[in-house]
């Protein structure tokens, strides 16, 4: 569809005006640096035609997500180009393991603020590139389009599971036992070193930092995770708006008591939560980590341990959903913190 | 995901300064707007969920397309709600159209430079249930976002075809016969309209210019040929980007010649170009159609009209595909028009 100023006089810039080192046309842009992308994917059509094919193998259900990021609201507008397009698939593929699926393939569109430079091109396409081979997707569309806006790059995913083993984020019970993957925190910790780089400095040592900003920067998928997800837990979701909000949304009707000290944290999140007390409120609001809450049943409790085990991913529990209870979370003093502020939301606070 | 800016000082605007009419929330626009539009799709989960959930029917390939509308790009900016939704819907359902699919569902990924009003959300979820009953699908997942950038409406829409009956792009043989449906040009002329409310004045007839507009701002994808085209087509696929350059890509390796004198066109197209022979660029490079061009093997000729005829869709033949002939367009005089300017791409030129 082409733009609505298309026939605007002076709206068309000259060939002769554009430097050497941008992308000519939609066709170069998406030939020479997205089809690649594309190469084995009988259903993508070399990115060559209106809309893509995927022919579900018999017995599985497709499984179906989208988050886009934005430039100034996702990520930084100077974010390495490959670190964005990893974190744009990331994102997308980190529901797929919630919901216990294997991811196939995308769909991308690009809305871009002017014509890329090649070596703008080069970059994230090699971040997409290494985020499909990580996750075990290739791309089978898109679209691009130039914006007035930030750059925005806009990811459908598409994933497969068996017939009926999708695992919801609204299937948990009281008496189901929560359990988070990995460590809590880091992320956000990560996002205030992107924001000011001299944060944390003399509290984290400079490994620490670089940990937490690689945490934001190119968060991983718990794919591995999936499988068991699949056989032994009742709901799971993905923590993208903060341990709180999505541990209240994963809970549903049910209350949980959670303790600070149940919250799993690396050694960096650890030595800035000793330096300073506010950081719990960081912990357990902040974003972008990417781990998985699952809610287990009794019964499945044992097997759930051992094929995380098995899948090499790291879990610890939070604690049990109750019938009845509030939602309470309590410091490292056993306080009551403020539940007001959950997590974050677009369009309220 | 949290925006990056979610815990800058001074970024969360209070409650208290938000105007009554204002969404409260993300759950609140979710629920109260969309959620209505999932009614009765099992794998939607209420949009309570991460991801949505596809479940094939045996024998039937999903066909995926997706295509973002931007304000100040592909609308304008104060177009009303309910066109837009319309069209957001409609562009991907063309697409559905020329591939030879069914839809069934689609994501909407909505990036908003504010907390919409209730107001506005009314309108536009009232031209999403328009559309989509129209079309015959139903929303089943997606994601909000608040962007600095102008507003933007993300479909990604599924539809359903028989396996193996996909209907390509790049299928077209030389010798197969090209048709298009309906007229050309409507769109693009309502675009002037659009842009100026007295552009065609005292040319076209008010009902006529009421006519151009509309079909810009209400495209109607010509999904009643879906089935014929699945049975006779070898290539389909939908004018978005203008006739010249939607013919190119359907043409592939062999050329037509194509007189400006084989293009059906409205009454009013007619007349505008009566008065202005400059019109004919407009017919043959605006886009926003949406109307199909099909490519058809000569053995497959007859059954094609006679399937259009009862879906109830003109047709009209535009020439034949040719193995070493130039892409050639001739004006109503038979003089060759310059076909350098093709149809739009974002870009060059």
């Amino acid at each position: 569809m082409p733009p609505t100023h298309a026939n605007a006089p002076g709206s068309e810039d000259r060939p002769e005006d554009r430097p050497a080192d941008r992308v000519e046309s939609e066709t170069d842009l998406v030939q020479t640096y997205l089809a690649p992308l594309a190469a084995g994917s009988a259903g993508a059509f070399g990115l060559r035609d209106d809309a893509a094919l995927i022919s579900p193998e018999p017995g599985t259900d497709l499984v179906v997500s989208s988050d886009p990021i934005i430039a100034g609201v996702h990520f930084f507008i100077d974010d390495a180009p490959e670190d964005v397009a990893w974190k744009a698939l990331a994102v997308n593929a980190s529901d797929m393991a919630a919901k216990g699926a294997r991811p196939l393939a995308y769909i991308l569109t690009l809305a871009l603020p002017d014509a890329p430079t090649r070596a703008w091109m080069t970059r994230f396409s090699d971040g997409l590139r290494s985020a499909q081979e990580s996750f075990g997707c290739r791309l089978i569309g898109g679209d691009t389009d130039r914006t007035p806006g930030p750059l925005s790059i806009g990811i459908t995913i598409f994933g497969a599971v068996p017939a009926g083993k999708f695992v919801p984020r609204l299937g948990a019970a009281a008496g189901d036992h929560v359990f988070v993957t990995g460590t809590i925190g880091d992320a956000a910790l990560g996002l205030a070193v992107r924001r000011d780089a001299s944060a944390f400095e003399g509290v984290l040592s400079d490994d620490e930092r670089a940990f937490v900003l690689g945490r934001y920067l190119r968060p991983k998928p718990r794919l591995a995770l999936a499988e068991t997800l699949r056989n032994h837990a009742s709901a799971a979701l993905d923590i993208s708006d903060g341990l709180m909000k999505d541990l209240a949304r994963l809970a549903g009707p049910s209350g949980i008591s959670l303790g600070l000290g149940s919250v799993p944290m690396s050694p960096a999140v650890g030595a800035a939560l000793a330096h300073d007390a506010a950081v719990a409120k960081t912990v357990l609001t902040g974003g972008d980590d990417y781990e998985l809450l699952v809610a287990v049943p009794p019964a499945a409790i044992a097997d759930f341990k051992i094929g995380a085990e098995r899948a090499g991913i790291a879990i610890s529990r939070l604690g049990v959903l109750e019938a009845g209870r509030k939602f309470e979370i309590r410091d490292q003093h056993g306080t009551l913190i403020d539940g007001q502020q959950l997590g974050y939301d677009h369009f309220s606070r």
